[in-house]
C-alpha cells in the first residue's frame, strides 16, 4: 500500500505538511499511550495483532454451523454495528451476489433503518428461506435494531421453534451488561463481545465485523493479518516520511486550513462503494464537530464523472479528491475487435479493460488538479481481505491522527443524541416526560 | 406533494426568498418560451403533456416482449442514460428484488463503469440466463458504453445466434445521425428516439427512463401523468407563492448566498437512495460550473443519523437540508409488544413502523435546525409512478429556474469532456496526437 501527495503541492506545499510532522508523531504516540482526548476508547489500536487464537476460532466455527445450517443470515445493527461489514462485503462479492448462488449463506443487513416497507419486503423474503440471525448492539436498546430485532425474534420462533430459533440467533454485545446482555443470558444465545474501549465506527477489526465477514465465507485471518501488518507500518517507532497514516492526517488538515473543506473519496471499482460510506462514518463523525471538520462524501468513477464530474471539474473550488486506486482486478477480460469499428474504438482491441480504466483514472487526475482540485492517491494492490485490513487500519489511525491534529476529539460524537431525545420525547417514551411537554408545545 | 420552506426562515427569512420572485417567474418563462441560456435543450419542459400515445404503446408492447421471451434485460447506458431509470426502479422495487421472484424481467445496468470484475461477473451471470440488452447512447461512441456493448452483443449472439440476438437487442439513440444509429439500421435493431433537444440528465422521461422501467413492470403513464400534473402546477401562469418549484430554486439561492454551500439531500426510506444520485447528477451538473454551485450530497436516514449525522449537527455550518419526506408507506406492520421489555421498547408496542420513522423524521429536523442547518421539505404522499413522475418534473424545471438564478448555463456541461480528452490521449485515440505528445510528456 503506498500514498502519493504529489498532486496536492500546487495548492499546499509538501514543506507545508512535513511542517507538521513532529505534532503528527506525538499524535501517534498519544494513541498509544492513550494521552490524549477519548483515550478510553482506543483499545482499536493494537487489537489487530493481538486478537486471540480462540476468538477467531470461535468465529471460524460459527461461520461453519451457518453455511451448514441456513441460506441468509440477517446481521441486525445500525453505524459502526453495519457499515464496516457491509464495506467488506461488498468489497469482497461478486457484483451480482444476491442473483448468483453461493456455498456461504448470503449476509443481509437489518436494523439499519425504521423503514416500514424494508421491514415487510424482508419478511416477506425470509417466509421461504432457511435463515439466522446475528443481533449487534452495545447496550441493546438503540432503536432501529431493537426493533427489527424484535420481528426478527417473533419471526423466527414462529417458523422453526423457540428451540431452534435460539441456536440460529447470535448476539454481539456488551462483556457484561446491557438488554442484549440479558436477553442472550435468559435465551441462551451464543454471544461474542464488543469490547468496552472500541467504539462503533472502528469496530470493523472486532468480532462486528469479522463474524459477518467470516460467515460469507471470507479469510478473516488474512485481513487481521493486513491490519497487524499496517499497524507496524505506522507505528510510533516509524519516521513520518515513511508512516503513510501520519502524512495522510497532516495532508488533509493542510489542505483543510487552505479552504478545501470538502474531501471526495473516489474509487473506480464499484464494489468500493461502502467502504466511502464507511469512511465518510469514520472520519464525519470523528471531525464534524466543534463547529469545524471537512465534509466528507464519495464517488463511484467513472459512472460519476457523468454526474458529479461537471462539479468537481467547474464548482466551487473548495473540494478535494482522494482517490483509492487499485492495481490489479480480480478477473481478466479484454475488448474485442469489431471489424466495422462504427464506435471508433478499434484503438482499444484487444486491450485489457482494466488498462482503459487505469488510463480513466490517471487522465481524470490531471483535469482535475488542472481544474484546481488537490488529488490525494492510496494505492493498493488489490481488493481482497489481506489489502482490506490494511486498509481498514490505515484510515482508522490516521483519523486519530487527524482528529487529533484539528483539536477535537476524534472518539466521541456528542451529536448523535441529538434527535433521539427529540424522537423520545414525540414518542412519549418513559423518562423524557418533560421534553415531551417542550417539543409538543413548539409544535403547536 | 409540499413544499415548506418554514424551517429556512431563522437563517434566511420569506421575505427574502420572495424578493426573488419577479426574477424567478421570469426563468420560468424564459424555460418556456426557450430564451434563456441553453435554449435548444429545453425539449424535457412540455414533453409529459405532450408524448404520443404511439410512443408509449410501442414501449409497452416492447416490454411485454421482453417479458415473454427473458428474465433479464442489461440496460446499457452512463450517467443520464443510466441514473433516472435507476433511481425510478430502486424507488418502486421490493427492497430484495434480486433475490426474489418476479413476473417482470429484472433490469440491471452495465456501461456506467470501466470495471474488468463487473463485466466479468456480469457475463457469468448470463451465461445460464435468457436476456435481452438495451443500449442506450447518443452517439454511439461513448467509452463505457460502448465498450460494455462490445462485450454483451457478442456475447449475447453466442448464446442464441446473431438472428435471434437481434431480436433481443433494442437501441435508443440519435433520431438520425451517429454510430450506434447506423449499426442498428445495419442489424435491424428495433430502436428508440432521444430527442435531440432533451439532455441526458433531464432524459428520465423519455424512452431513455420510460423504457427500463416499462420492461420492469411498471406503469408509465402514471408516471407520465404525474409529470404533466407538476407541469401544470409549475407553469408559467401559476403564480409564485404557488409555483413549488420557484419557490425551492429562489430559497436555495439565497440559502447558497448566505454560505449555505453544501446542500443533502436526505430521504427515511432506503428506496430512494438513486433519487439522491439522479438529484447529484442533475443539481451537479447543471450549477457546478464557473467556480460556482451547491454542492449536491445525500444520505438515507435513519441510517446515516449513525454515520454522517454527528456532522449535520455539529460540523461546518456551511451545509443545509432537503428532505424528502413520504406521507404513506406501501405495506403495513405494527411493532409487537414483549412482556419483559428488556430493550424498554414497549412504549412503541402496536405502533406502526412509520410511525417511529415520522417521529424520527420530525425530530431530526428539530435537531438540526436547533444545531444551525437550514431544512426544506418535500413531501409526497407515497412512493409510485404518479408521484415519482411528479417529483422527477419539479426536481427539473427547479433545476432551470436555479441554474438561471445562479447566473449560469444549466444545460450545458463543458467540463465532462476534460478527462475523456486525457484518456484519449493517454490511450493513443487516433485524432489524439498531438495531445497524446503532451500529456506523455507531462508524465515523465
Amino acid at each position: 500500500m503506498r500514498l502519493c501527495i504529489k498532486h496536492i503541492t500546487q495548492f499546499v506545499s509538501k514543506d507545508r505538511v512535513y511542517a507538521r510532522k513532529d505534532e503528527a508523531l506525538k499524535h501517534v504516540k498519544a494513541l498509544y499511550e492513550k494521552t490524549g482526548a477519548g483515550s478510553d476508547f482506543l483499545g482499536w489500536v493494537q487489537l489487530p495483532a493481538s486478537t486471540p487464537e480462540n476468538q477467531i476460532a470461535d468465529i471460524e466455527e460459527l461461520a461453519a454451523f451457518y453455511k451448514e445450517n441456513v441460506e441468509i443470515v440477517v446481521v441486525v445493527g445500525i453505524g459502526g454495528s453495519y457499515l464496516g461489514a457491509k464495506a467488506a462485503l461488498e468489497a469482497l462479492s461478486d457484483n451480482f451476489w444476491a442473483m448468483k448462488k453461493s456455498e456461504s449463506p448470503k449476509v443481509i443487513f437489518a436494523g439499519q433503518n425504521i423503514s416500514e416497507d424494508y421491514m415487510c419486503e424482508l419478511l416477506d423474503l425470509l417466509e421461504t428461506r432457511k435463515y439466522g440471525v446475528v443481533v449487534i448492539s452495545k447496550s441493546g436498546t438503540t432503536t432501529e435494531p431493537a426493533v427489527a430485532f424484535r420481528l426478527l425474534k417473533a419471526h423466527l420462533e414462529n417458523k422453526v421453534g423457540k428451540t431452534k430459533a435460539k441456536d440460529l440467533i447470535v448476539a454481539i454485545t456488551d462483556e457484561k451488561r446491557g438488554a442484549l446482555r440479558t436477553l442472550a443470558q435468559l435465551e441462551g444465545y451464543r454471544t461474542f463481545v464488543i469490547p468496552d474501549d472500541v467504539g462503533g465506527r472502528f469496530s470493523v477489526l472486532t468480532p462486528v465485523g469479522l463474524l459477518p465477514i467470516a460467515i460469507a465465507g471470507f479469510n478473516i485471518r488474512q485481513m487481521l493479518q493486513g491490519a497487524a501488518d499496517m499497524q507496524k507500518e505506522t507505528a510510533p517507532d516509524v519516521p513520518f516520511e515513511n508512516n503513510i497514516a501520519a502524512i495522510y492526517a497532516a495532508a488533509r488538515n493542510e489542505l483543510y486550513n487552505a479552504g478545501k473543506t470538502v474531501e471526495i473519496l473516489a474509487g473506480y471499482h464499484p464494489k468500493l462503494l461502502y467502504i466511502t460510506e464507511w469512511w465518510k462514518q469514520l472520519y464525519g463523525e470523528s471531525e464534524g464537530k466543534e463547529e469545524k471538520g471537512i465534509f466528507p462524501a464519495g464517488v463511484t468513477l467513472t459512472a460519476d464523472l457523468h454526474s458529479m464530474g461537471q462539479y468537481i471539474q467547474e464548482g466551487l473550488r473548495n473540494i478535494f479528491e482522494t482517490v483509492i486506486s487499485v492495481e490489479r482486478t480480480a478477473h481478466k477480460m479484454r475488448i474485442p475487435n469489431v471489424p466495422d469499428n462504427l464506435d471508433t474504438l478499434n484503438f482499444l482491441s484487444e486491450k485489457r479493460i482494466d488498462e482503459v480504466n487505469k488510463m480513466a483514472e490517471l487522465g481524470t487526475m490531471l483535469a482535475h488538479v488542472d481544474g484546481g482540485v488537490p488529488n490525494i492517491r492510496i494505492e493498493i494492490p488489490a481488493i481482497n481481505e489481506y489489502n482490506l485490513g490494511k486498509l481498514f487500519y490505515f484510515f482508522e489511525i490516521a483519523c486519530g491522527i487527524s482528529g487529533y491534529m484539528l483539536g477535537v476529539n476524534p472518539f466521541d460524537q456528542p451529536g448523535v443524541e441529538a434527535y433521539k431525545k427529540n424522537m423520545f420525547a414525540l414518542l412519549d417514551k418513559p423518562g423524557f416526560e418533560e421534553e415531551s411537554k417542550k417539543i409538543k408545545a413548539r409544535l403547536n
